[in-house]
């Protein structure tokens, strides 16, 4: 039964998505400075890859109508690359205006999931993405692909892999660089994660398969930890863990990021990140938009700070 | 790289340390019909094993001052060992007069931290616990050995794994039928997990160690994966994330019981506990206590239930 510790990749690249899909999900508008301000601590603190906003309609993500104006006021770290999401045509050429390094495309590997969104089949929301991607790849721009609900659905519960590996295809088909497994809402388990990871890694090369983990059921460190040993080496995560579960009121969402880099350093692993800043700026955007710190490597390590307790980390 | 899923226990005995490490660090005293009725909800939900009291000296530990009052007070469900914390002869005694199915005794593995609290070494420590161990061999009651700071110190930092395997074999020569891996502040990770388990487990049978961890910085249940990995099948936890840290004011302290339930169920290991009622005795503790669940899987399905969202778990 006992395994020795298995290899484990080197060097991980984390992704760091507070600024668009955590924000997104809070509900008082965020002043732009602050958002530039969390971008750029973001990038000084060492992120090769920062998620940082949507060219989509302010009617559906009133959040996200400021895009251009954070686009244009971060200072570009060089190498970092700053993702954009755009739903549509309209939204890549704001996307391109705003000089964004990647446009993310996304699809549901729930057909429940898919219907009740955006009122179409999967395959038919992929297909729309065909004009974006062509204009990406056309522009020379990176392009990520990201496939929601992948280890569960809030309407139709379990997601067969091979719906995940399908979509997975179909992004490949478009030309996405880069693909990522999301767990939406948090339900995944070890098991499922490798499960999957390593069907969608027989379909798509798995250094750029990316996972997207949700802490709402307590899984997400357990489930990067399940991926790594599946080969998987990018991770999404949002600092502060920034974004709420809009399926379950006072729930946790996204995965924090300073407990993904706690966990790689842990491991041995290189991220390029400093942890201690990546605590700094959870610190920062919480007391910036009053919310409490949902990262528990943030809590305790500021909470020590402040106490002056024995430092033993 | 790539591994498959590889065999993961069976079953798991999952010992529940709510009542006892949990609330001890509630600063307000907690009362004791609160804590009767605590125990026989677990009792209820299937739990094999209840940490439920300490017989120690009301001056060091004044929440635990009603322990003979707690045991009178349980329906006793058969087949449920309940645990009491032991530290000398006469709390000992006051277990046996409580009829109490186990006694506990404990002990570092980092000398600074065993100085530091207890003003004597390691060795030391292990050995004032040999009249005690005696007595529970000569009336046959189950003896548990609990190591604390075995994958970190608050004081010395880094703890070696020599020590820990050190300490298993003090308590195992004290005749102890279970032996605690805890990490008592939260700081380990997964390969130091595996690596101190299987270190352990060359000198104690592995089926009668247990995985006692701490969420603090975020990677208990990376951890509870990890040593299943390695073999381990018993793992404590608390009810509602019931317990803080106390050396980082505010931080997260044992694991909650729900989400690592949560985790052993999605990998198809049987446990016995019916989660549902574990949520809800988290729900009971935390109303009455007035503290919040620091259960994410009990935030995320009590906030559904609450929402009438849709069921997909």
């Amino acid at each position: 039964m006992s395994l020795s510790t298995p290899d484990l990749p080197k060097h991980v690249k984390v992704v760091e998505v507070g600024p668009r899909d955590g924000l997104q999900n809070e509900k008082q508008p965020v002043p732009t400075d602050i958002k530039i301000a969390l971008i750029d601590r973001l990038s000084a603190a060492g992120f090769a890859n920062i998620e940082s906003t949507s060219f989509v309609s302010p009617k559906w993500v009133p959040q996200m109508a400021d895009g251009a104006e954070v686009m244009a006021g971060i200072t570009r770290r060089p190498g970092t690359i700053y993702s954009v999401l755009t739903p549509n045509l309209r939204g890549f050429e704001g996307a391109v205006a705003a000089k964004a390094d990647e446009v993310v495309i996304f699809g549901a590997a729930s057909e429940a999931f898919s219907q009740r969104n955006i009122n179409c089949s999967i395959v038919e929301s992929i297909e729309r993405f065909a004009p974006v991607a062509r204009a990406a790849k056309d522009a020379g721009l990176r392009l990520r692909g990201s496939i929601s609900c992948a280890l569960g659905c809030p309407y139709q519960g379990e997601v067969p892999v091979a719906s995940v590996v399908d979509v997975v295809q179909r992004l490949a088909a478009l030309g996405c660089d880069e693909i990522d497994i999301a767990d939406t809402i948090g339900v995944g388990t070890p098991s499922r994660t490798r499960e999957v990871m390593e069907a969608c890694a027989k379909v798509f090369p798995i250094e750029r398969l990316s996972g997207h983990f949700h802490d709402t059921y307590g899984q997400a460190t357990a489930n990067v930890y399940a991926a790594l040993l599946s080969g998987i080496s990018i991770f999404h995560s949002s600092v502060a863990g920034l974004g709420g579960c809009p399926y379950a009121k006072g729930a946790t969402g996204n995965v924090a990021t300073e407990d993904v880099v706690y966990l790689l350093h842990g491991l041995g692993i290189e991220t390029g990140i400093d942890l201690d800043a990546v605590v700094r700026t959870g610190d920062f955007i919480s007391r910036a938009i009053d919310r409490p710190n949902a990262s528990r490597v943030g809590r305790a390590m500021l909470a020590k700070l402040q106490d002056g307790a024995p430092a033993c980390v």
